[in-house]
């Protein structure tokens, strides 16, 4: 894409309503605008990091074999009455809306209640199951405070799957594929080794539930990470728990983590209450049993932020980056404006995604403030300086060097 | 797509509460579900339309070098309160929620208001422009009365286009490339013959808007459709325009139909409201002059189904489908089992998208129905009756031939 066509442009002061690192950065980058606290749009930078994470997630819950589909926002109260969470005590977070003809909408933040009452048209018999649905989609938290950037939003978008089952141990490996879904997840986007799969509290049916934690000082949440297998407890849960659930240690590291993601055994809690039965071989009734796995889309773009920036923007993982190189053109002078135009063909010929900064009458300094502020994984460069050849540098790095075109085409394609 | 792992199943009765042909075949051959009157969730068959008609869409509005973003549902007050739309007596379809502090938010139906905003942090002088950005978004109309399916939903998936310029010549040559770029995309959904460019009024900037109305008895709309040149207009204005606006001609149709996209040139009506203004090359201030553009596309997509289906069910353009491909296997003996499952595979190695209904233990009749309801364009058959050979049908037409399995394949990828 062509940087002078891209409405967006890099502000030279940090927002002041904002505290967050990954709202300042992203903000003063161009990638997402403020509407209200809690509440951002996504700019065209922001909106190719969305699309690159929600990519990945889509292949990952493809590959569990779960069906996508598409709930909607706006619910109606009889829905969540059957299960008692329509109250506004039971869920705080709760935005209602009238209906003109007097009756109150909820905006769902979750959707429970709406898939196992829906799943009652199709689901009768044990052949039915097993199987798992998924949604992208926008959620709705009625959020006291939000100030936090993306990491807790009063709209914002999520992945939530379900699942349904015949028995427990169904639900039991489904949930681990799961498990290690979310682990593939986060291992792509560069945040595996610091993306803890955490003990928290379960609830009714199940001992625990599992978050998976990523490790930022940005976090609102405290979890005890076992030195020697790298599950972690939430400290909500620690004091009922002073070894470690999985291996049995007892050496603990605390950290302060951003929950990006959860997963739930929900058994028959949603079933019992929707009345969503399935018949056996015997021809006997039972609840369905269910599972419900969560993962934060802008959320997790907000921790990346948090845990890949530096003193002079972001440094995007590539996987999750809005184009892969920042291509500068250093000088208006006309031989190396077709210089960098004609390298600009050729990594979109060779299939690399690349921002080129073709602006006129833009200075050196500004053009390299922009970009390391952008945080495109690679940078190069064009300009009268460097000759035929090419600044080629990551923005990881310190180092630069330079590269013939059809090395940097050679490194940036293998 | 095997269908046994489809969670969804047709529905032998149509919905009661249902009198629209779109929501009634939708929900009987398990694509849509309904929440309420006007929200409708997307199943997978129906997600999967939904998204070939976004990737037709996105093409077209990438093709004219728009920026795709993500704007907010949830809408504060003081932006719209600058227009004068906050007022509900303005925009009678308001959704409105408190937030906790009480303050109270809206949920956007359009977007000029927030679009026009935000671009007075990038929008200065008059080399910015002019630029266009779009979005495919949810936007909620608390409608009175709802019960046409998709047509006229409370929750619904737009795409809005927003374009910024210096001038009205500026903005009359993108207006015109913006109903070019319609008229394709009508043309690639199978619809361009039945779609009119229609002028309707066009509020206080400019004389006439033009709506894009697809002809089908379940429209709400009746316009009239100049013989002579294809061009429409709305009953609204027809009393003003004896003669046809665009040829000149007397000879009009009258036609009941559904307004799947409008455009407006908008002019400083939004920049005016928001201050948003450039300098000129001497440095004067002028507001920007603004055109927006609405394309429904969960709309497009019951209109698709009005127009586009028989008594046995819906007959889905190959651009729309789900699945170009209904694959069915009927017979459980094994040699059918395998010829089928090896062609499906072949499908799949050739790019077809098919649907292969593997299921066991369902009656030909039962899987021939099926087919006719959902519709997919082709329909293949492998049985004993027909040997090594295929049965090739197209869902529009009532005559089938035997091929063999590579004119099968030749037929599908040409």
């Amino acid at each position: 894409m062509l940087q002078s066509r891209l409405f967006t442009k890099t502000l030279r002061e940090s927002p002041r309503d904002e505290a967050a690192a990954n709202a300042r950065l992203l903000i003063r980058a161009g990638f997402i605008h403020k509407e209200m606290a809690g509440v951002y749009s996504f700019l065209p930078l922001g909106f190719r990091v969305l699309k690159k994470i929600e990519g990945i997630i889509r292949e990952e819950m493809n590959a569990l074999g779960a069906n996508e589909v598409l709930l909607t926002a706006l619910q109606d109260s009889s829905v969540w009455e059957t299960s008692g969470r329509w109250d506004d005590q039971v869920i705080d977070v709760w935005f209602k809306t009238p209906l003109k003809s007097g009756s109150l909408l909820g905006l769902a933040n979750t959707h429970e209640e709406a898939i196992t009452s829906l799943m009652r048209q199709y689901v009768s018999s044990y052949r039915d199951l097993p199987f798992s649905v998924y949604q992208i989609q926008t959620k709705f938290r009625n959020e006291l405070r939000a100030r936090s950037g993306l990491l807790r939003g009063r709209e914002f978008l999520m992945k939530d799957l379900y699942s349904f089952h015949l028995n427990t141990d169904d639900l039991d490996s489904f949930y681990e594929r799961v498990a290690a879904a979310y682990a593939k997840i986060f291992s792509r986007l560069d945040i595996g080794d610091i993306t803890y799969q955490t003990f928290a509290s379960g609830g009714a049916f199940s001992k625990y539930s599992h978050e998976f934690q990523t490790a930022t000082a940005a976090g609102e949440d405290l979890i005890h990470v076992c030195v020697d297998c790298r599950q972690a407890v939430n400290e909500e849960i620690k004091a009922d728990l002073p070894a470690c659930p999985a291996c049995g240690g007892s050496n603990f590291r605390r950290v302060t983590a951003i929950e990006v993601g959860n997963i739930f055994k929900l058994g028959t809690r949603f079933s019992e209450a929707a009345n969503l039965t399935v018949t056996d071989t015997e021809g006997k009734n039972h609840f369905v049993i269910m599972g419900s796995y969560g993962l934060g889309l802008s959320r997790l773009m907000g921790a990346l932020v948090e845990t890949h920036h530096d003193d002079h923007g972001i440094i995007w993982p590539v996987a999750a980056a809005p184009f892969s190189v920042h291509l500068l053109s250093l000088g208006d002078d006309s031989a190396t404006v077709a210089a960098a135009g004609s390298l600009y063909q050729k990594l979109a010929a060779a299939g690399v995604t690349a921002l080129f900064d073709d602006r006129l009458n833009v200075s050196v300094g500004a053009k390299l403030t922009d970009a390391d502020l952008i945080g495109l994984p690679y940078r190069l460069i064009v300009s009268q300086k460097s000759g035929d050849r090419i600044e080629f540098k990551e923005r990881a790095s310190a180092q630069s060097s330079l590269l013939t075109v059809s090395e940097v085409v050679g490194r940036l394609v293998s």
